[in-house]
This record gives C-alpha cells, sequence and structure tokens, in this order.
C-alpha cells in the first residue's frame, strides 16, 4: 500500500516529494554507437540494427496504402466511432490556439507584428509494445495538421510479424498523417533527425518512448534537432477531501499506478478518514485490475500526505509540480486559481484524468519530473514558431531614428548608430 | 571584402551557407569543475573563482539601493529618455501577447481551457565587456515584468572598480527589477542555478554571453534547469535589388559586421550591379567606424550571392533561417508572406536592424545559427508556461465516458477505464 506521512515537516518535503533520478549515462555511448551508424549508412544501418534487435524487416520501411487500408477493416465499429469522436474534440480545443495577430502601429510609421509559422517537417514517434498508443497518434498528429506543417512522418516499431497495430495507422489516417515508417527505438529517432533515403529528415521530433528512445531524443538535441520535452515517469497528484468520492480517487490512482513500476502516485488531503477510505478502496478495486501487479509496484512507492490546511496543499502541490492534478476538493475553482505549477489539472469529482488522456479534448502529452515548473504540454505552438515582422516609413524613421541612435552609440556600436543616421540625412528618392 | 558568389549551384548552398561549429566540449570541463562548486560551496565558491579571474568582490553581491540611485544621476537626459522612449514601445508590442483564453464547452458537460501562469523565478544574465548592453536588459526585463514572475533577478559582471555600468543599472530600475548582482561568467549561471547564500535559485535564465557562459547555460539545462535557447553568433540576411538604397544596404550589412569577427553577414540579390554599389559604399562606410578591425574581419568571411531569381532568394533564405532578415527589395510584402525560416524581419528601405535592437518594440534576443527554423525569439511567452484546466460534470461524464472506455480498454489500460465506469455507473450524492 502507499506510504503514509502525517503532518511532515516542511523541510522534509523535498525529500519525501523527490522524483526517481532519470541516469542515461550508461546507455549514451550504446545509443550513441547507433545513432552515428545510420547518420552515415542510412538505410541499411537501420535494416542492420533493427535486425539486431530482432525487428522483421520487409522490403522498404514504409506501411504501404493497401496496409494503411486494410487497418480500417480490422477495428470495430464501435473503436472507431471513439476515435472519431475523440479526434472532433481534440481539434475543438486545439483550434482555439491558433490566433492570428495582427500588425500593430507602435508609433507614427513604426509597424509591428507577429506570425505564427508552422515548422516544416515534423517526425512523431510511438513506442510500440504491449498497448497500442493509438492515442498518442491523435494528441501529436492534431496539432501538427493544425498547426499546418508541411511534411509530418510518423515512426513506431512493428510487431513479430512485420506489422504496425491497426489501431494506429487508423489514427493516423483519420488525422491526415500520410507517411508512416515501421522502425522503431533509438533507430527511429536518428532516422527522423538525420534523415535516410527512405525517411525524411525532420526538424522536430516528438513522442514518448523508453530510455533507449529519450536518450537518442537527448543525443540528437545536443546535434540541433528540436525535441518535444525531456521525458520522465507519468504522474498524477490527487487533493481529495470530504467533499471527495473515496472509490473515484482510488480509480484515478490506479489508473496512473497501472501506467508502470515507476508511475508516480501521490494523495494528499486536510482529511484523515478520506485516507482510510481511499486505502481500503484501493485494494478493493486493485485486485480485479488486470495490470494489477505493476500497480501493486507503483503504489508501495507511492505516498498518501495528510496535511493541516488547504493553503499547505496548494504549496506542497505547487513545490511537485505534478504532471496532473486532479483537485477533487471543496471549493476547487478558487483552489484551482492558486496552482500555478502543474501541467494539466481536472476540477470536481466527475472529471478523472483519462476523460484529458483520451477524448475530452486537451492534450496529453505533458511535462513530468517537475518541468511543469516551466514548460507547458504540447499545443499547436509546439508546432510553430512565431517570427516577428515589422516595417519602418520614412515619418516612422524621423520620429524613432534619433532614440536609436542615442542607445546604439551609448553601447559603443556605431555602425548600429550610421544604419539609421544614413537613412535619415540622406533620403534617397526611390520608394 | 565579401566573398561573392554568381549563381552558384543548389547543391553548393549547404556548403556555403554554414555556419562555423561551436565545440564546447575543450571548455566543458573547466566549467563544470566551476559549477559545481558553487553548487558546493555557495558565496564561498563564488567569491574565489571571481577573484581567479580577476573580478574585484566589495562586500556581498548585490548591488546597493544607494548604487542604484546613483546611477540615475550618470547618466545624461537624452539618453535616459531614449531609454524610456524604447522601454514604451517595448511594453506596448510586448503587452499584445498577454492574452487570456477563455474557457470552452468543448461538448455538452465538458469544459476546456488554457491559462498562462507566469514562471515563478527567473534569471537575466547580462555580460560585461567593453559595451554596456543595457538593450538587453529591456529586452528581457519587459517580458519579464509583463509576464507576471514573482522574483527577477539580474547578474552582470563588475568592471575593474567593483561597479556595474549605470545604464544597465538605470534600465532595470526603469523596467521594475529590483535584485541586480555584481557577478559575471560561468559562476553567474551556476548562482542563478542552484542559489547560494545571497542569491536565489531561478526556475530558467536568459541572456547572452561568451562561450565560457553558453557552456555554463548548456550544463545547468542538464541538470533540468530551463534556458532562453541555445546561443550563436549574431547573423544578418539582407535581401537589396534595383528599389534598394546601396548606402542603407551598406551600413546594414556593417551595423552586423561590428557585432564580432565571427558575425555572420550575407547579402542576396538578383541585380548584379547592386553587388557592386553596395561593396563600394562598403569599402567607404567602413573606414569611418571605431570597430572597423573587427568589422573586416566579419565581413571578409562574409559571402554576397548572386541568384536567377526572386524564387531562388526566397529558397536560399529559407534554408539559411537567418536570425534577421532585411527585405529591402520589389513586393517586399509579398515577398514576406513565404519567408518560413527567420528570427525578426524588416521590410522597405528605411527598416535597418538596429530598430528591432533597439527600440521599435519587436524583441532582439532571437535563435541564431539556424534554429530560426524550430525556434521563435523572446517573447512573454518565454516567461509563461500554459496549463490546461478541465470539468466535467455528471452530464459530461455521461456523453463521452462509453468514448474513453472504449479507448483506454483497446490501449490495454483497464484502470483507466475503471476510473470513468466508476463514474457512470455509481453515481454518488455528493455534489
Amino acid at each position: 500500500m502507499m506510504q503514509f506521512f502525517k503532518y511532515p515537516d516542511r523541510n522534509l518535503w523535498p525529500e519525501l516529494l523527490q522524483r526517481p533520478v532519470m541516469d542515461s549515462s550508461k546507455i549514451e555511448e550504446e545509443v550513441e554507437i547507433i545513432l552515428l551508424d545510420i547518420k552515415k549508412d542510412g538505410d541499411a544501418a537501420l535494416s542492420r540494427h533493427a535486425r539486431r534487435l530482432g525487428e522483421e524487416i520487409h522490403g522498404n520501411f514504409l506501411v504501404s496504402g493497401s496496409e494503411l487500408k486494410a487497418a480500417s477493416k480490422l477495428l470495430d465499429e464501435p473503436l472507431k466511432n471513439s476515435i472519431q469522436h475523440a479526434i472532433r474534440n481534440i481539434k475543438r480545443f486545439h483550434k482555439l490556439q491558433m490566433k492570428a495577430e495582427s500588425p500593430v502601429e507602435i508609433e507614427t510609421g513604426v509597424t509591428c507584428w507577429r506570425k505564427s509559422v508552422p515548422i516544416e517537417c515534423v517526425g512523431l514517434y510511438i513506442p510500440g509494445g504491449t498497448a497500442p498508443l493509438f492515442s498518442t497518434v491523435l494528441m501529436l498528429g492534431i496539432p501538427a495538421l493544425l498547426a499546418g506543417c508541411r511534411e509530418i512522418i510518423l515512426c513506431s516499431p512493428p510487431s513479430k510479424n512485420g506489422t504496425i497495430h491497426p489501431a494506429i495507422l487508423y489514427a493516423a489516417q483519420k488525422v491526415g498523417i500520410k507517411k508512416v515508417f515501421k522502425v522503431g527505438g533509438p533507430m527511429a529517432i536518428a532516422a527522423m533527425a538525420f534523415g535516410t533515403e527512405s525517411i525524411p529528415k525532420t526538424l522536430k521530433i516528438f513522442g514518448p518512448g523508453n530510455q533507449y528512445v529519450t536518450t537518442a531524443k537527448q543525443l540528437v538535441q545536443r546535434a540541433g534537432v528540436a525535441i518535444d520535452m525531456p521525458a520522465g515517469p507519468s504522474e498524477l497528484l490527487v487533493w481529495a477531501d470530504e467533499s471527495s468520492v473515496s472509490a473515484y480517487v482510488a480509480a484515478d490512482l490506479l489508473s496512473q499506478a497501472e501506467h508502470g513500476p515507476d508511475s508516480q502516485v501521490i494523495l494528499v488531503t486536510t482529511h484523515s478518514a478520506t485516507i482510510e477510505n481511499v486505502f481500503l478502496e484501493l485494494e478493493n478495486q486493485i485486485k480485479k485490475l488486470p495490470r494489477k501487479d505493476i500497480a501493486w509496484k507503483a503504489l508501495k512507492n507511492s505516498k498518501a500526505f495528510l496535511v493541516r490546511k488547504p493553503e499547505d496543499a496548494i504549496d506542497l502541490i505547487n513545490s511537485y509540480a505534478p504532471e496532473h492534478l486532479i483537485l477533487s476538493c471543496l471549493n476547487y475553482e478558487s483552489v484551482a486559481n492558486k496552482i500555478v505549477n502543474a501541467g494539466s489539472v481536472f476540477l470536481g469529482n466527475y472529471t478523472p484524468e483519462s476523460a484529458g488522456d483520451y477524448a475530452s479534448g486537451t492534450n496529453h502529452t505533458l511535462p513530468t519530473h517537475g518541468y511543469a515548473k516551466t514548460l507547458s504540454g504540447i499545443s499547436c505552438e509546439s508546432f510553430v514558431k512565431k517570427i516577428t515582422f515589422q516595417h519602418i516609413s520614412k515619418e516612422g524613421i524621423a520620429s524613432l531614428g534619433n532614440t536609436i541612435e542615442i542607445m546604439a552609440e551609448a553601447e559603443g556600436l556605431t555602425g548600429h548608430k550610421n544604419a539609421v543616421t544614413i537613412r535619415r540625412i540622406n533620403h534617397a528618392e526611390k520608394i
């Protein structure tokens, strides 16, 4: 069961809230060899490493048109309808993020504006393994498409029989991704970072993965390729009190715990009976979970905190900066206004984290490991950069020019000053 | 003079547009020792390293109230007025970036929204050296203040007599920065990353610097501290043609060349006479520059391209992704719409880069080294993270629930499904 801490001293918080250290140094060398190899030898190296790791290579890496078409037939209607429902909601929420900004006349003749311009080519990585993470295809593909990226490619490792799960292929098609490649692990990251004969080089790489994938992303980032964000085990903090339903709280904690043995699950409350009730519910519910062994391991490393007052809970949350935060407490709206560090916040008794994981519309790719203190989750903005533009007229440089000249001179940059002066004293006839 | 390339083959562009490789591996060890030392010993290590590098340490590092007050008296009125003029414009432009987003009902009972929340503590670094870069104080301080960061600190190395240039102190006060510390180099980065007895730990570090500062920023980033962006030598690309004024173009190129011998200066044109005319003007104007030796070195490494048609110029620009781009060409407005990779774009004959460097309102901290393909310049958004929120009602989970259940089950995550099911079948009385 979870570890329980009653009124822990604030000095102890940092230690109690510490995350496991992610040490990739041991595998860095191994991953680096793969990256350099693929950078040098392209597809040939890709095949070599994939075979070495037991992946089947059938022909080239691109998923064929007929494979894509077949995917739809392999899924049942309720799942296809659900994916389409989720796509509608995710599109609706993410569309709001694409607002054009108007030019503004800052002063007479000086007009400035900002424009969101899509990153030209982006690469999405979807892990293989036991569960087909087709929801992540939606969470990365939809904002990429809405942002307007010219080329969006997706890499995912094939299973033993050389196929990618039909739900991943179906989701990719439904959001509009044209090119899916059967390649996984650090090989996929290398291919998207450097390009090979069959896989295009991309400018920014998105998506979750195991330690090898994460290390590969870190290494290509040092080589100048952008990545979405640093990855770590998933996290959920639930604030519950006398207004919450213990059965719901326990279900939420277990939904996080089933992710993996390293999942971070935290319960905070001001109400001691909540701890007992939630623990009872956890014991009850966990038995029925197919992934109960994983969930047990995660729970054993998890912590429940009883704190004296709501202000303590708020401070504890902000100092931990959870990826996911459920506020199943009294006055959750005013509490929400005091949350300054979190990835995504779920309010009230009927808002499970799984809603945001799949279908409410928000993005599920969120900052873990305390990065919520400085980073946002994925949005359309992750797929664009904002370019500033300005136009100054003859009148504009006349009114602004002297300010620039004085400042440039004070910084000792006479050339900067001259670029203004020459336009002020020597108005050419042209334009 | 600049190197001239007439109708170079597209295959040669990548080589011709290559930037100098930034190799920090040699100094990494040296910088790492400083970082670890300050992380361990705080202020004591800070003083030790500052003394070793010849910096004077007078008492503690904080600039006193009387020093701040005195700064205003040491500057002349025209400079103070110019700084205030620039502040007005920069505020006006950056304010537009702080727009609140409204909650949206995605479907019945499912409401989602995003909120910009300031990063709590940020650190700004302003280099010392020959020129006091007080303009950078404005470019970092104003968006930090507008974003609402609770704590904003500034570090800058003191001169031999233990003072910081009054223009830097004046600018800091005028934008509302309360704490300025006299410490420079990698020591300042370490202090802001880890905190010392006198300097608060910050969550994100901004600002330019030499190779040691840049390396220190890279290293603390690997340790989990956020930084603004990777730094490289400043860049300007000018597209000129028969509509441009060669004297202005030359002045712009020189304003970039005077930054440093490694400045990247590029001229692109479809009009061969422009090359000759600009070269003549360069020779003419460079003689009068106090920093002519630096500018000459930069020009020798710089390149002028004659291309056949405007489409070639556009492709060349987008493949280089310049930090600064001046479009001093015909139809600059329609050309601007085709620019997809650049940091900041200046349109027409009367818009020198120096306007954006100082006072037009846009930010001058911009992505160099090709990072404009994926990164934006500094804005208020650099000082916030966006948190998503959602509230689902009993009716909302009734309508959305089955979609979540089906998707979670298909991903093999029964716990995720249960968190919904338990709320659908077991509506508690509470709330």
